[in-house]
């Protein structure tokens, strides 16, 4: 078959006339049971007259986008079961649940999830009441919804979902809706562009339905109001081909959507077996479709004299006055009784059978389809042995190695293992060479379907480093490849995450949800590697530096979140794979990329990461007695300079009793009835003393830190320093000594708060000052920092 | 002059051969000093061999973005003198930081801004050395780079930036340089659309040209490597006429930007002068640009074998072992002497006349221009006073008023005060009215140019509105009004503005450097409203419901941010007219939108919210006595709970000695030393006592609270409630109460925290829990809040 074999005829009339009835008495139902949804609370098939007591107290939920979503609902039910397709459906304006609620009813999946929710009047009832009502399910596509995997309360994530579910899944076509008022979000705007990450041989393919309704909450949309002309380049210049089915006569309408996704289908289906036959050779030119229908489609068209249907003003609820104005009551009356419920349902309430018939049968079914309920699906990944990566620490602070490089080697070998299963991807904004996983690239390479040049590096059609420049396509990418039973990988610069910090919250709430779903089975964590992290901008600055996206992720719920800060390339290694075998978490990694002192052999590394805490006694001077200080630290850099600190102290007072303890999970730091993994007060106070001074070198914000531990015996005495905004472009140990974070002001704290000390506190100080003086003299006439600060390490270090 | 009458002659030629060398000259001039920075330490002019002295010991830098930009830079500079232009230019790939510096110096802004960089050799060899070394300046162009209002460290924002410059700018043309990379990214994708928004009567223009070499760090770009046909077609479709300027031979290059370039100005102005004298009649098609250029042009060829230029090898710096590898060092200098220093500048190293020549002057200087300091333009807004819009509240707690409705009012009138001097705009993602501030459309109306139907509310092409929805755009536009001087206002969903998180961080961090730089003025302050709060979601649920902007905030400088949660109407008057008067902060307002009891008359009110926090008198009976406990709030809706639990205590437990302290400026409760706005621990103490129990409702995260506080006297008796992640589409009171904030648990957390109570204790504590299963069986049988919870007030409520 030739290219464009597929041609649209505009007259094509594919639906005989009793299938045009049915798919129209269908698309009535789900409209009949939207409505139903968002008022009724009594009555639900209307047997007897409507009245206001029918009416549900708080008329909540949106209309307007709900009418759109069930016509393409049926249509994709018809092609579903004309070419026995493998389909999701991705809703973009989640807020119109009632649509995603209603077809699934329609289908039967609903009552299956759940039992309550009865094929029935009584059932039918329970629909309608439990929408977005105290007890009952929330008004968006959320994770209650059978066959969602976008939530759609935050817009702009729809694409980047459909995407990510499509990649590794070849049978599985992805229809995603998208608003038009979504489409002007920059995550959306720039999601399009997935197009040239989806290979037609290996991948799956997304069908986008722009829904050109022409509003959003009170104002036209930009893609609703431009030139057809600009539309039509535009999406051509996002590389699609655009279809276009334009109307609000339902019969007229039905006609031009069953056409078009006959063509639509059978050039997807005809792009992918080209490929799969012939090889990849170009980007295919992947249609999508135009869907523009009115806003609040087929409901009331004027209310107290201002028009409705067609307008932003459908976008809620379009006529909400039904309990006490009975003009309303009559408006929604005829509303409801416009779709002819008596000729839907059945006596019972039952959908008839020449309508139920409509839907497809099984998994089929876009409710049951086992792709939007990912945990399902998912295998475990097959790990290498972590172990065998060790970096070799025949002692502690000495050899230097680059962690991530490390980790790098680890992953490679994932995606090694894993190549059959395709079912690992790595997903990074242009940085996974700059944050040293250069590993990855001896067995696989970065995607792209464009034009690859001699030039290149490491890219290629079947890559599977997905790297586009835009921190939300990786994450949103991540998403739907997680949420359909894969896993993956996010290595980020460390200041840049904060770009998709929305999304993590949305990402956390609904991983949240599911755990109190029955139906929902657990997927895999969403592993965040933050790298290039805040101590370490030689090339950037002070816009490069922001430790805060574990202050956010610590607001969320204790089950979900897990922030570990290893301090060497062995304790990393642990921690990954600790990480990647975990289920339904997000687990956030802090560690550095440049080269720097280890510290723990395997074993230990092991042992320390397990526990999450613990005591270096190699770095300690108090065992068999009690510290006169504690130096706690958590992050690679603070681990350095307390560690520096230390030799300091030891050889300045030789007598005072240092106690060293590292942090690699923060959490631990909790009280145990925050968080799981919170050590007990016993345990806490063990470690860290009754009285004591601590002096806590921290790698983020150092009142996480008094956050976390406020209720701890010895929280008086703790002293963190940390980051506190500080900074520009400057030598990595010019960078610690701005936040007062370096070895000779953690070395003063520990002397400030050691009353006894007596002449030699004077005299160290003073050392330490001069220290500084000679630091900042140093780097502003070199430019670097001085060698014994830059050579420095544990075995014969002095500073 | 009739429609694209600027026709470009592909083989134009409009440089003369001498002016063809001086601006060649000049291009070489930008980029030896941008080489410069990179690499140099000693002999600026090479009048020495080179050695490896001569070299940097850290090599910092990007060489890739940085020629195209030095090559855009002179020809701005050749229209701007020609043209009389007035422009500011925006990097968009701010890492190019070395170009900016180098043109500003060789226009000789940078001398000006600062003396001791002066225009010899002395200067340049400061100049070279400062550049990413300590105590010199960052490698972006940041705040301390003369002419730039776009640090473009975290990419994306370039595009937002310029518009927000251009709007109500009429004479300023914004050249808006896009990176290939950039335009990956989400905002940047669809800040494209913000041609949509441009008045070409009213606003300036902005020239934005993609700079398309083809990489980013380590990857192809997608618009680098898309079909030159679909480039075409998404600029088209993006509404813009794009130009191509496409080679690597400088010479031609020349000729063809110029020609170019005089078309595009010519076209700008054209569009212009018909837009103003025959009126605004349809959206122009903007020109735009696409630069085709290598990366690292002219820059080293190959290096170790490997291809450099016009790869993203030239990323950052070239050829690295300059100190060590004589081989590199050889490329070095015959790259630096490839720009024929000598011929460009004169003995002193002082540009030579004829080239000096070819810059605009004093305020046409891009580096000099005064929209890109726009303190210097800064106008105070004339204010309406606030007061005259207060709620009438003849006693506490019992008029119901929508306290952002109320402050609609007022934002009102400072569009009709400030008519015309046009500097204030409101910047919204489709929430205005949402959001209640309906009374705006009394004076003002939605900006677009594109089409209006006759079912649109208040949309007009002359619009003060700035309506997108994407957060970022709104975060992005207003940014760059301000940072040109202006003022703006960006009402928002509460959970949503974490969209812009990092944006804020961004210009966060500008705004505290601005502090530091003497020639930067203060410009207006950033004015966040954030409504549809966490605790008022009852059409959508989980999703919409974080209030953890606020924490964010909490991490940057104490001098740049403020928090407020004023509880009532007239709290939200005074904290508006407070914030918009104060300049170069970040204010973050949280206010509802639902109708809610008003408690204080303005006087009380600005009493209240100038001193930030304070007793509520008549809520409390404490008066000459010790309290028995302290019941604080903060929020309308923890304050709404909190006075509702002290009616049933008080009710209940008579005796009861109970102090209510309301929190309006969260800072107040900060150390002072962390925090200009902190009480002072006497003031603190005497307010929350020195060991009576604190019951806290909070509107946000409580761990929030702790933070603040745990070095206050009584922090151990603080007992903090809180948004802790429980919610979906339910109630409101249902909210507070899944989330412990209700009176039921404020009133018991008393109880439970006065031992002394006896017998009354146990009676109370049941009545609350059967209050709560009450609560449980009403909204789960009616979907509604118990009449005695909806019709609540301080005066005759009983709960
Ligand atoms: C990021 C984000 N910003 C703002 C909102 C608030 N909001 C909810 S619906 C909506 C309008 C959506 O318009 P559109 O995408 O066209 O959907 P439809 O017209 O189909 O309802 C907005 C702005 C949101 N949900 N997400
Ligand atoms: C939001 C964000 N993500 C990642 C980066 C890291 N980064 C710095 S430069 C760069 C590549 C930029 O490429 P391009 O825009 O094409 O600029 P140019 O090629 O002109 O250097 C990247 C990914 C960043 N600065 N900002
Ligand atoms: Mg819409
Ligand atoms: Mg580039």
């Amino acid at each position: 078959m030739g290219m464009n074999a597929e041609k649209l005829d505009q007259n094509a009339k594919p639906l005989s006339p009793d299938m045009l009835k049915k798919i129209d008495a269908y698309f009535n139902a789900a409209n009949y049971l939207s409505v139903g949804q968002i008022y009724l609370y009594n009555n639900p098939l209307l047997k007897e007259p409507l009245t206001a007591d029918d009416i549900k107290p708080r008329l909540l939920g949106h209309w307007g986008t709900t009418p759109g979503l069930n016509f393409i609902y049926v249509h994709m039910n018809r092609v579903i079961k004309k070419y026995d397709l493998d389909m999701i459906f991705v809703t973009g304006p989640g807020h119109g649940g009632p649509a995603l609620v209603a077809n699934t009813y329609l289908e039967g999946t609903y009552s299956e999830f759940y039992p309550n929710i009865s094929e029935d009047e009584e059932g039918m009832k329970k629909l309608f009441t439990q929408f977005s009502f105290p007890g009952g399910i929330p008004s968006h596509t959320a994770a209650e919804t059978p066959g969602s995997i976008n939530e759609g309360g935050e817009l702009g994530y729809a694409l980047s979902h459909a995407f990510g579910a499509a990649f590794d899944n070849p049978d599985l076509i992805v229809t995603c809706v998208v608003g038009d008022g979504e489409a002007e979000t920059g995550p959306l705007a720039t999601g399009w562009h997935s197009n040239k990450f989806i290979n037609p041989v290996y991948d799956g393919a997304v069908l986008p339905i722009l829904h050109l309704n022409d509003a959003k909450i009170a104002g036209p949309t930009v893609l609703g109001r431009i030139p057809p002309q600009e539309l039509d380049e535009l999406m051509r210049g996002y590389g699609y081909e655009p279809f276009y089915v334009e109307g609000s006569d339902p019969l007229v309408m039905h006609q031009k959507m069953a056409a078009t996704l006959d063509v639509v289908v059978e050039k997807i289906r005809r792009i992918q077996s080209d490929a799969r036959q012939n090889g990849f050779t170009t980007r295919p030119q992947w249609p999508m479709i135009v869907l523009r229908s009115p806003k609040g489609w087929t409901g009331p068209k004027v209310v107290d004299g201002q028009q409705i249907e067609g307008t932003f003003r459908a976008h809620q609820v379009p006529v909400n006055e039904v309990k006490n104005n009975p003009a309303h009551l009559k408006v929604l009356n005829e509303w409801l009784l416009s779709y002819k419920p008596h000729e839907l349902f059945d006596e019972n309430g039952k959908l008839k059978p020449e309508l139920a018939e409509l839907a497809p049968r099984g998994e089929r079914r876009m409710g049951a389809n086992p792709h939007a309920n990912g945990g399902i699906l998912l295998r475990e990944l097959r790990m290498p042995d972590f172990r065998k990566y060790a970096v070799d620490v025949p002692s502690p602070g000495v050899v230097v190695a680059e962690s991530t490089r490390v980790q790098g080697n680890m992953i490679r070998d994932v995606f090694v293992l894993n190549e059959e299963a395709k079912n690992f991807r790595v997903f990074s904004p242009d940085e996974t060479s700059s944050n040293r996983w250069n590993a990855v690239f001896e067995v696989t390479e970065r995607a792209s379907m464009d034009e690859i040049k001699s030039t290149d590096d490491k890219v290629s059609p079947t890559g599977r480093v997905m790297e586009m420049l835009s921190e939300h396509q990786c994450e949103g990418w991540l998403e739907g490849y997680l949420l359909t039973g894969r896993h993956g990988f996010f290595p980020c610069y460390e200041a840049f995450i904060h770009v998709v910090d929305s999304m993590f919250n949305q990402h956390a709430k609904w991983l949240e949800v599911c755990r109190h779903i029955p139906w929902r089975r657990p997927i895999a964590s969403l592993n965040y590697l933050l790298t290039s992290h805040v101590w370490r901008q030689d090339h950037n600055g002070l816009s490069h530096q922001n430790p805060g996206f574990i202050d956010l992720v610590m607001n969320k719920k204790a089950d979900i979140t897990r922030v570990y800060l290893p301090p060497d390339a062995n304790c990393l290694l642990s921690v990954t794979d600790h990480c990647m075998r975990s289920r339904h978490r997000i687990n956030v990694i802090v560690a550095g990329k440049q080269p720097a002192l280890q510290y723990l052999n395997m074993d230990e590394a092991i042992k320390h990461c397990t526990a999450g805490i613990g005591i270096w006694e190699w770095a300690s001077n108090d065992k068999g007695a009690e510290p006169d200080v504690v130096m706690a630290c958590c992050g690679d850099i603070p681990t350095l300079e307390t560690l520096a600190a230390v030799k300091i102290l030891r050889e300045h007072i030789p007598e005072l009793k240092i106690r060293v303890i590292n942090v690699v999970n923060l959490m631990t730091l909790q009280q145990p009835g925050e968080h799981p993994n919170g050590l007990s007060d016993r345990e806490f106070d063990v470690l860290f003393t009754r009285d004591k001074p601590v002096i806590f070198a921290y790698h983020g914000y150092p009142w996480l830190i008094h956050r976390l531990t406020y209720r701890r015996t010895n929280h008086r005495n703790f002293h963190v320093r940390g980051y506190k905004e500080e900074g520009t472009t400057t030598t990595p140990f010019d960078m610690v000594v701005m936040n007062d974070l370096d070895r000779y002001h953690l070395a003063g704290d520990v002397i400030d708060r050691l009353p006894n000390l007596g002449s030699k506190a004077a005299y160290t100080k003073q050392y330490l000052r001069d220290r500084l003086l000679d630091h900042k003299a140093y780097v502003h006439k070199y430019g670097e920092d001085m060698p014994e600060i830059r050579d420095w390490n544990w075995a014969d270090g002095k500073s």
